[in-house]
């Protein structure tokens, strides 16, 4: 059993030093995270937000001679492709409208182009837009060609079903800071024998934060030299995270999120200002609409945050400028569904701009009753 | 310059044993306390919740021979009588219509009906009705007949103003777990030097957690028997809470309490339900509204708990059975006074009787805007 | 199974309020304090230090016609006597010599010499001076007599074998900031049967901080009245404390302070400064030692902290002034068993008397080795 | 003014979502390490361990082109090489003999022997073997030749002065972890202009958590790209720890460090098994001490674990074997201090070697006493 820290040992003992997490503990919490993403997959976490876990798994992969498939619909699968080449891949981009997600016929086409793909690379729901990309549809056509697949499930964990044995993710980035309501200080990876056979071939970079390779031995048990000390606060709240997840349920939290999606499009239908992707290719942890062109965002930023209400701008298809509501972990709840909306058409109306509030809290009621 | 403490301090440390909270830190508190209350009176802190606060200004007060009014507008003024006759004081009781303020007019007669009355007890404003005594009014008769006065402010420090100094408050208690959102098990007494006066006569109780003659060396600065370690959990929670407060600004905090009190009843009149107690007898906490006849309470309490928001039952006139909406401390905020409001419409909608949701959302935005 | 609450949870939730100590977990709570003491009686925790529960303790019991037999061998069992005589309560004080535990014939004496006696307190360990009182004995000749017993185990719990349910104790005082080494602000109490049967009868205080009638209601799974906002802080740090006494093994625990205790006792000798009470009679947290006549305790206690070592005056036999070296919960360790001799020493030396700094390093590195 | 945060903003909040650590108090905590650094360079904060930001320094300097000079006094040393190899670098390696500190006269000769360096690289102080390089001495040699230089300080921040702006280090890195007894996930590097020129010319790496050009940008006030979402656990358990170096008063701290040295120094003398390392070139955080032949490191380790002492083996010249005596931050203490040497004595004396733990016990008390 595993011995229990206390809110003392998250500090320091005058007797026994500055504490570490200690390496039960680190296997413990990695099932759980398998459990989260349904994988029997190596479980390997990083104590670090999840971006350099992503940078962490372009960098392990990255070789000369690596053939390299990646799909952009946001900033982040730019850096992918960018620390892929910096290491040596040959990878080859494809680009979705801004603010949509990736059309699957584009990938089978790109599969089917060229020489050999030996990894493929996308993000399953983009933050920036509200948008979903087509993951099951896409891992298929992967996985019948024998190509490694890297998903970063950062947006969408917790928020979407994500089995990863199931739909053959061979390796899942994840954050907790998200659906799953948790620290944006630890990340963690499910890798895959496939994947784990590319890192470890001849090259891999080794002695530093941004090696896999380094932390396979965490994960076969053992402990070498990096990383020496590991800071248990991130991976304490960590825990935190998952006990609550556990708790409401799994099942549970990706239901709660859907509802808070289709409640705020409902909302937004009936406020007259419908979301930007339609519904069957929309993240349920932001939803995204279009600012009228006579707006300016800020504005309405601005006249949401007088109440209190945190809106954000998106990224979408030029000229169309996004306005995002979040509806992200804790957020996934009928008081921010509600005010969200609320407070996006009371925006809107303050700028001159018809809204039917009124008819957007009768369709958010309405969506949570039924 | 205080020696902050770090969350190690929280727990133990091996070297110096468990930490009690430091004399030089406590006197600090103090001194915040009573910028909160406006007053320059000693302030106690007790490590306990404030009901037993207001126990000990009973107890500390109560003697054979002490004559007390002892206004009752909820079942806590019930018990300030019932600790003062148990000291064998003499106690008379003015009881308000249940849900209602008291009347001024009751108050002034019963003043002047008998023998001369060393304390006047009342609580400011009632948690379990949603209604506000006319504190000025009633401190104005007590003062000008020498009347020593003691107040229950717990329920509204932080929500109205509260300046212990100018109205004249002999004994305020609070705590900080309402409108200032702190802790719960720690509390304070504000305490004049008339009341110092009455509470160390001959024969003040010592030696109990409820003495508050034990607790004025304390306040003057040295420590005697009891309480013998201060466990500093809740006066850190105490000192977190009173940052937040005063980087809000006391003054703020209090505007947003009444906005929050003023947009729930303005949503509340246009859903077609209105407060139970006019504006002017209203607490900024909480607001009650009655029940339409043919409803059950629990049915609406359990329909706006599938929304995620909770409304609880209240404490009125017979028959009137009242339904409470929360808006003290963090929940006051546009957030909560609109999903309150529109919780309470949805239920009542689906217990069969009407309710205008569209109506009630238009006049919380407008409260908030305005 | 239970909800596992979060480091957030410890704070306040915008959506629910001021968080309280959930029922569920208040009862698992008990449970685990009910293995401590090895004991099947309802178990009261109280949300103060454990001195309120021992006044609860005589409040909760004293009516007239109780007759009660009082042990004193600290300024505690004064209080406890003060508080059964203000409820109404009989009193007979039997009152060792300071710094020294009772004479069990004194008990017996006491116990046969007038009319019956209803309840018998004592207690059990002493911290002013180190000793230890005969409780088995003393139970014993309370058993056989009928009458129930009261014991203050605040500074012997975690430190003796404290087997509640065999030793036939009906109200066991705890408290978790002495060996158990978790916080001071909580405390609890086992109740007996036989116990409640007194507590209850007619004329029970309520409404009170200090009614352990009040409380019988939480033991039995609702809640009444008061207290109104159990406040989990202090509980959640007794979880805490109880997750590594448990992960520790109580018999660890003991052992632990038994050899602490030893040790310092051996070092003492060696140094040529025996301990004030002979080892059978003397307590396993604290031990003390007579200053040498010519010695001013106050030089002694600033010599050893300017080593970073905390040695405090205790309480004897005038006389003799007494040292205390404390080995209490985390502090019955090695480093600081010896720090704490080895600091003495120095400090004897420093006032120009003559002590084997040596000889003791020696003596205590044997009894740990052993 | 800062906006204090309390415990709750620990976690998460419903209505703003993870926190993330605000960029004003990024400035504040910037503005404190320079104060422990006792310089004007940019601050720059890694939420990472240590070695973290001794990569990130190799490889943001590291380009072809680049030519280092390398000082090799333990693993770390090593690892800088290999980080700058890997970036283009062309580096010269000295080594130092296992367990002791570089000459000076080898680092001149280095210095002058080949082609400019531009870069010259060492660590100050050495956990592996307690050793301290002389660090002002070589920096005057880099200074005399402009070569800019870096200093890994985590080791010797808080144990002994480091002047940063005085002494010319172009790039300090620093962990709070060791004699500053703060958490070990956060890091930080000082960064001088003539270093800023190095690292920000074409191809400086971007978009990397190892890029300190993509930190500049904090540094400057703004906020770009990566990193994305500051996790603020650890910045505020540094804020922590700097509350309480500040509290001491840094120069008390490094005096504690440099008392607990020449203590331990003075006590493993008396005990028969002096220091590895001469007095003037050693660490005050570590002491390490040759095992004797015929004994087993492992063996001394266990014997002095059965005391609750934690001892580690430490790295010297072969065939030397070290045991380290750690005296590092919370350590720096009279109790811990005397217990290691004890502990050591005792251990050493259970494998049949002779030491002398009551000399030892004296001279550590008058070291302590003087």
């Amino acid at each position: 059993m595993l011995k229990e820290l206390s809110m003392s040992d998250l500090g320091w003992n005058p007797l026994h030093g500055v504490p570490s997490y200690p390496a039960e503990r680190y296997a413990v919490l990695a099932d759980r995270i398998g459990g989260i993403l349904r994988s029997r997959n190596d479980i390997v976490l990083m104590q670090a937000e999840a971006v350099v876990a992503l940078e962490a798994a372009a960098v392990s992969l990255a070789r000369p001679g690596l053939s390299a498939l990646n799909i952009i619909t946001s900033t982040y699968g730019g850096w992918f492709g960018q620390w892929l080449r910096r290491g040596g891949a040959t990878v080859r981009d494809i680009v979705a409208e801004p603010g949509l997600p990736i059309e699957i016929e584009a990938v089978a086409k790109a599969l089917d182009a060229g020489p050999h793909i030996d990894v493929l690379a996308l993000v399953h729901a983009e933050s920036a837009s509200g948008s979903l990309n087509p993951l099951p549809e896409i891992l298929a056509l992967a996985r019948a060609r024998g190509v490694v697949t890297v998903v970063d499930a950062v947006a969408s964990v917790g928020g979407h079903r994500l089995d990863v044995d199931d739909l053959g993710i061979d390796i899942a980035v994840i954050g907790p800071q998200k659906a799953l309501g948790g620290p944006a200080g630890v990340s963690a990876l499910s890798v895959s024998g496939r994947a784990w056979h590319l890192i470890l071939r001849d090259g891999a970079p080794r002695d530093s934060i941004l090696s896999l390779a380094d932390q396979k031995s965490w994960v076969d048990g053992g402990r070498r030299g990096l990383p020496g000390t590991p800071a248990p606060l991130e991976f304490f709240a960590l825990e935190k995270a998952l006990d609550r997840i556990e708790a409401e349920g799994l099942e549970n939290v990706v239901a709660r999120h859907a509802l808070a999606a289709s409640a705020t499009r409902a909302g937004l239908a009936a406020l007259g200002a419908p979301a930007w992707v339609p519904a069957a290719k929309a993240s349920n942890l932001v939803t995204a609409v279009p600012v009228p062109k006579a707006l300016a965002p800020a504005a309405l930023i601005a006249a949401a945050g007088q109440l209190g209400v945190e809106l954000t701008e998106g990224v979408g298809t030029a000229p169309a400028r996004l306005m995002r509501l979040n509806h992200t972990g804790p957020r996934a709840a009928f008081q921010t569904v509600l005010s969200n909306v609320v407070a996006y058409g009371a925006a809107l109306r303050q700028a001159g701009h018809p809204s039917d509030i009124a008819a957007a809290s009768e369709a958010i009621s309405a969506a949570y009753r039924s």
